[in-house]
């Protein structure tokens, strides 16, 4: 380990990093991406990947590259700025926010005039009846829970599933039905997520199949855990997944990615070294990292692990996971990594204060939203949101 | 409370607001300035303080008007940005970043033009030998580790402290010793603060003494629970406190303040209405309020608590805090409030999408940091970093 975090910190200098930067591989993004495409088609769904991870123009592109021209977005802002991009085909996936209808109509009505469109979701009668007044040129998803909990007409609630597409009225049929499968992040293991991804799909169908319409509605289901890790993905008509092409611990204490997998991992500065602590601090906090956590092995809250730099085939990639090395501590512009004073005097005695470490996120869409833009391992500035 | 949040939404409606927006009390946080100016004052010491809370050029100039001329950043940009705004005695009290030492230079140099000066903090010989190295034109600041555990020399490691001062060498000699008390965070009850505050004010005067110097070393202390509960706050040449100017749940559970001081809020759209579930859902989430998080007293984790706002004397002023309605669940833009179904019959049945809560952050200085503006409750818009 001596070698490889001074080495790794040698390397994030000569890429010119001075203060705490997002650092992406782009080889592994790139990877990630192919292969997500590579499932959907499997799987006979259509793919619109959720692009709140990476909220970059210059990352959609490699999107585009491989054959992607439909996306998921959070809000409206994001929306707006894929648009001016070239994206025409977006789906906001948060439920329908009435006030932001005058905004709505605007991107609506300019993506319809790129031959586009603009897709909403509602969950409720309210809201169906404040779409139906505005007579916003739209795509309506209904947006299911299937057991996450948190939005969504509960999958076997068939009356307030009706009453919904009934507000919206003969005229205003919706394209589908819509669930982030989120709670596939809650199994104890892999092996678990087949289960939830079935579960969730037949729950879909249970609420596909109560409804009186006179047109068949997809059905869209997306999550990162089990679009990556099961294998069998037949069944939906649409996926929308979007941590996949980052991945991060959290994903990797699921199951659902390798370490050769990690694309995005946050270089750190350090500005204090203590031996007989076995602590270094980082110029780098929560504002940073953002205060995600996972419990590790000894039962502890860490908000990231060191990581490396390697050489690959392609040049230099992300390298490996130190487990015994943590942030165990996170102010708002400070981290706190730990070890014991022997693995520190064995693996960490050479490094300086100025030197750069690595740190891989708990939660890349959450870190990820602190950065104004990404630095690639070949020195690339990709710009975002 | 009926009434209450029906009536908080409507005034943030009628305010202008469609999205997630962080809204600020002026008058109140204009008080807790008054307030902490007054204390430091009465304390004998000069006041210098952290603007990482706010980092708000505009709400900069409420502390200007109070007299205040000297502050405390945490990162050089944020140095740079109120350097800009006319502030030209700044404390950067993050570590040194040596590999941040051109820019620095550049900063120190524009600062000394303007007749004030750039101080920054060390606790290593690498980093006085850097600094002395550079020749930089800053005062240097020590920071001793007084029981936190995070940064700087543990206040009773004589020898440490003295490398330091002697690799500074005499034409360097510092201007004082520095610590960030934040294990007030930690104490049970705010009437430990006291014994917190004069423990460290203790170690600071016997890492002082330990020293050979030819000169007196001032001594800088800060916390905002010590700072804004402690009575007798006489002793430290320098006092450093931030978060007081808006406050949160955090220091409102630590004793540090009553409901009256609270000074920011999230206004957050209504998305989602499930009253069988006693469930509100907000189009507001971990990259809004930040994922820092409160025990309750049922001992379970929570993101926020709703709050009001209520008419007084000044006009409107944020109101009351409703711990019976909590933020429980939290992802990246959704945030989830849960009351009893029985609460939400009485409290919240008049709530409807499009409607807009306010959620009192737990750690308003994470909070703040995602946001690019805030709104008065006036309707003003105060720019930030």
């Amino acid at each position: 380990m001596q070698n490889e975090t001074k080495e790794t910190s040698q390397f994030l200098r000569d890429l010119g990093i001075i203060s705490v930067t997002m650092v992406v591989d782009e080889t592994r993004a790139r990877q990630n991406i192919r292969e997500m495409v590579r499932k959907v088609q499997e799987a006979g769904a259509s793919f619109r990947p959720h692009f709140k991870t990476h909220q970059s123009a210059a990352i959609g592109q490699w999107f585009a590259e491989e054959g992607v021209t439909a996306i998921t977005v959070s809000n409206l802002a994001m929306a707006e700025y894929f648009a001016e991009f070239g994206w025409t085909d977006i789906t906001l996936a948060v439920l329908l926010n009435p006030l932001e209808i005058p905004r709505l109509r605007t991107l609506a009505v300019y993506l319809a005039e790129q031959g586009g469109r603009l897709g909403l979701t509602i969950d409720s009668q309210a809201a169906a009846l404040a779409l139906k007044k505005a007579h916003l040129p739209v795509e309506v998803w209904v947006k299911i829970d299937t057991g996450y909990g948190r939005s969504g007409i509960v999958w076997n609630d068939a009356d307030r599933l009706q009453d919904v597409i009934a507000a919206l009225g003969p005229q205003f049929v919706p394209a589908g039905l819509l669930s982030h499968t989120g709670h596939s992040y809650q199994v104890a293991r892999a092996s678990d997520l087949q289960a939830t991804w079935d579960q969730a799909f037949q729950r879909m169908q249970h609420a596909r199949d109560q409804l009186v319409t006179n047109q068949p509605l997809a059905i869209s289901l997306g999550d990162t855990p089990c679009c990556a890790s099961v294998e069998n993905l037949r069944g939906p008509d649409e996926l929308h997944p979007g941590n996949f092409v980052f991945f991060d611990l959290m994903q990797r204490k699921i199951g659902a990615c390798h370490d050769g997998q990690l694309a995005a991992a946050v270089a750190c500065p350090i500005v204090g070294i203590y031996p007989d602590q076995g602590k270094i601090v980082l110029h780098a906090g929560a504002v940073h990292l953002s205060r995600e956590f996972l419990i590790d092995a000894r039962r502890e809250s860490i908000f990231g692990y060191l990581g490396t730099v390697q050489k690959s085939s392609a040049g230099m990639s992300l390298g490996k996971v130190l487990d015994k090395a943590a942030v165990v501590g996170l102010s708002q512009e400070h981290g706190t990594v730990k070890v014991s004073p022997e693995d520190f005097k064995m693996s960490f005695s050479d490094l300086e204060i100025g030197d750069l470490l690595l740190v891989w996120p708990v939660h890349s869409c959450l870190s990820c939203d602190n950065f104004t833009s990404y630095l690639t391992l070949g020195g690339e500035v990709l710009s975002r949101r």
